[in-house]
């Protein structure tokens, strides 16, 4: 028997569907991940869960490892897929009408196995367009991947040209914050900057990796910073991550003029640490 | 038999569950309205609905009056109930992985009946704090009530004591917008002023009607204007309103000092005015 994809599971019943008093869906009350699987496995599993278990001590969801880890292996067992899309999905749970939190309410483990997305040459560079949706401040929120998606949802509807794979988003004050649904990094010398994401932005799994260990391994002085547009026009290269599409190089950035860059050695070099990784990390979700 | 509530229905199916790739889990992708019914009818709905259709066009939602329409009279029908909350979600729909819109999504219609809340005296006054929480400025989805909430979620969960009813809400410019769960007016003299919403905070229903029809009723010039915490320290009357528990005067706002503020004459007459409203209104869904 074939098994039709996506494949979900809500609090390990498989096939399962979602109470319609859940708070995920009443006020977006949790968290997500979306995870490649590679061989079989989830290489990036130790930085995910790392930020899903800050995302909920942010949001007082009290998260149960051994639940998670179980409905996990559960499915992924049923799932029986090589490469593909893990997305998890925690809210704090079903019951009560109203924000507050009731100290009887138990998360949701939404898990869904989804196919490969359509693959990407490697080195396929990317042409990408800056937004005119803003990201609000909001430190509370900043970092963690919660599920108040709507301004990347409204800045993604800004374009239909399926020559553009990605659209810059700003904050408020004009900081270049992030894409849609990666992080940003530019080069410049043997400088690795990408956006601070204090008051806005997910932090990404592949950011943290590349500023923790690929930066490093590929020359490179990683730094957290404030990005204005401007220092992205002067870059010697510049690229977008996350932890599905891996590391793209961005050629061409749309706007008045058009700004083209170089595919350049720095971010094949990160391409080609990243992938290794992929391929060799340790202590991955099996 | 007896009914248990609350008592769902999701696109017309009563007692359905949710898919879990629902973009209104995925991303909080969707608008939300909670309306008071009172005497088996839903006396503000023209407002209600007004609402959601504005919501919808903002976030390019394909509402299907005729739908929503259909699916309310049965869940009412079966509900069979005179006083309680109606609870209308409306999402994107199921479908994709990614912000991207798909055009063959259709929206889902998630519609909740609940018993009334708790009863409070029409009168009686409610004791309010400030939230440390901000709300981050996003003209695109300031006024619409939709399901990204986290901001709201957030503020509430700062206080667990019972004596306190709500707390106001400041933007990051710290000007008051609105209460986690509730619009804010203040009396001055002939003047009855509420916070500006262009940039954050949800535009009440209740809020509305205010506005545009009870203070002229009442003798009073409403005006929607920036409002600072000295503005609302030094108000003669002020009160919180939303459709399902109304007008509240609040006589207690916590802070140092705690200020003390009369059951004013105002806010009195705007309550009669409110209630009678409820009992009269033509149009309303039933």
């Amino acid at each position: 028997m074939s098994i039709i994809y996506p494949i979900t599971s809500i609090n390990g019943v498989i096939g399962a569907q979602l109470s319609p008093q859940d708070r995920g869906l009443a006020y977006g009350d949790g968290l997500f991940e979306t995870c490649r699987i590679v061989e079989g496995r989830v290489p990036l599993w130790p930085f995910h869960y790392e930020r899903l278990v800050r995302g909920c001590k942010r949001l007082r969801i009290p998260l149960e490892q051994n639940k998670l880890l179980s409905y996990l292996r559960g499915l992924l067992e049923v799932a029986d897929i090589a490469e593909g899309v893990l997305k998890i999905i925690v809210t704090r749970g079903a019951g009560g009408r109203g924000y507050r939190i009731s100290s009887d309410t138990e998360p949701t483990y939404c898990l869904s196995v989804f196919p490969p997305a359509a693959p990407a040459e490697p080195a396929s560079a990317i042409t990408v367009t800056v937004c005119q949706q803003r990201l609000g401040s909001n430190p509370a929120l900043a970092g963690i991947k919660h599920l108040n998606r709507l301004e990347q949802v409204l800045a993604r509807a800004e374009w239909q040209d399926e020559q553009i794979a990605e659209g810059l988003l700003l904050d408020i004050e004009e900081n270049v914050i992030e894409a849609t649904a990666a992080n940003l990094f530019i080069v410049r010398g043997h400088q690795l900057l990408t956006p601070d994401l204090s008051f806005a932005g997910v932090a990404g799994v592949a950011r943290q990796l590349i500023i923790e260990q690929l930066a490093e391994q590929t020359g490179l002085v990683a730094q957290v910073v404030p990005i204005a547009l401007e220092d992205i026009y002067s870059a010697d290269e510049i690229f977008l991550c996350n932890s599905v599409m891996g590391i793209r190089p961005v050629t061409k950035l749309l706007g008045e003029p058009v700004r083209t860059f170089k595919l350049g050695p720095r971010t094949l070099a990160l391409q080609t640490a990243f992938d290794a990784y992929l391929l060799s990390a340790q202590g991955g979700l099996a």
